[in-house]
């Protein structure tokens, strides 16, 4: 029997190269082929110009997953990339459903910074406390389950991260979610969003979330919505975790 | 004017050198000073011999962020590193809370990969749909309130990540988290635990949730809950985004 072949799932993190991980970038370097979406192969394309890329447009993920696998099947290493962490929300998962019938190829999944966090660290420290992760994209899940979920959270003061807040399909998901969220939080409520993380013009700002809701933002913000006790500390924003000093 | 003073807060990630960002490694590089937590110190003593090296025990949170401003009214560059991310109920809340008393210091976070992330990194896939994330730590947190998260995000079917799930005063922390979400969720929902992430002994299981009611586990266990959705292949944690495909 020969070697297994292997698929790396390799979350690439926010952007800009450093702050991909170690592993990582090992792996990249040690693999033949580098598949992903248009955008995210772009991204590492430079860094990497002696290997085989593979693209698919958006709204491809089987075919992309397939494509990983039967350059694997070939004896290939492949990297399959995604931006952030691949197992948020990501394409881990049907990675791992997809190779039920490739039984001959192993998948090893690689971690990253996925846009929880790094946004977090951007807009300051939203998440030193539980919080609750939400896409607002309805492509995949009845929009009511959506807006049952923002609201059980809202309701339980969990602090709030919304991946995929707006298309030009769906411009008014995000006023949506936050006319929910005021039904049990206040309208001075610290939010944040951030925009274009480790990428060229990076942003954040800070706003409550009266002011949120009549803000417009694109598929490239991750938005931020605190808890009763989230406060601004020099335009941060800041969950305290409870620690008593003076 | 002098430059100004300058510390890192650092997520080293979940303990593996390779787990680190670029740009975490950096930051390690370029400062005069490490402070940490003793564990986390010892996980990256090795790598960086040269350094000063700064360590409180668990509970003197208050006392590490002051010592590292301390450092750097000195005119040192400091580096505050905490496991995983420092954003995710680490340290970077309250060095910016802490820092209003040194204008004279900037502090700058950079990301890493928390446990929510290595831990379903390991277990296959479970966070490709909306999740909770959840302290069952009562120290800082009346635990009406993390009870009351429990049942709200159980509720809305969110895929549940718990950390802290148990010390040696709370062994029985998960049992009764367990039967909060089996008032909304079936026995067999799929779970996962991952321990010692990242570091000598990793190790994970699946199981159902009436398994992980009797289930005891210690302070370096991340335990996650699938949603009604979740699935196991392979052995592996998968919650489905639902994609189409044969």
């Amino acid at each position: 029997m020969s070697d297994l072949s292997k698929i790396y799932v390799v979350g690439i993190g926010p952007g800009e190269f450093e702050q991909m991980t170690f592993k990582a970038g090992k792996a990249l370097e040690d693999c033949d082929v580098i598949v992903g979406y248009t955008v995210y192969v772009d991204l590492v394309k430079e860094h990497f110009p002696s290997k085989d890329f593979l693209t698919t447009p958006m709204r491809k993920e089987v075919q992309r997953c397939e494509m990983a696998f039967e350059e694997a099947s070939k004896g290939k290493t492949v990297a399959m990339i995604c931006s952030g962490d691949a197992g948020v929300y990501g394409m881990t998962g049907l990675m791992l459903e997809i190779g039920e019938r490739y039984p001959g190829v192993t998948v090893e999944n690689i971690s990253g910074v996925s846009a929880v966090i790094s946004g977090a660290g951007i807009l300051g420290a939203p998440l030193i406390h539980d919080f609750a992760v939400i896409s607002l994209s309805d492509l995949l899940t009845p929009w009511e389950k959506i807006e049952k979920r923002i609201e059980s959270a809202a309701e339980a003061d969990f602090v709030l991260c919304f991946y995929n807040p707006s298309s030009i399909k769906r411009n008014d998901y995000l006023e949506k979610a936050c006319s929910l969220i005021l039904k049990h939080a206040a309208k001075d409520t610290v939010c944040g969003i951030a925009k274009n993380i480790g990428r060229d013009e990076e942003q954040y700002s800070i706003m409550t979330l009266e002011e949120l809701k009549d803000t417009r933002v694109d598929m490239f913000t991750t938005v931020f919505v605190g808890n009763s006790q989230t406060k601004v500390i020099g335009n941060k924003m800041v969950t305290p975790r409870g620690y008593k000093y003076e």
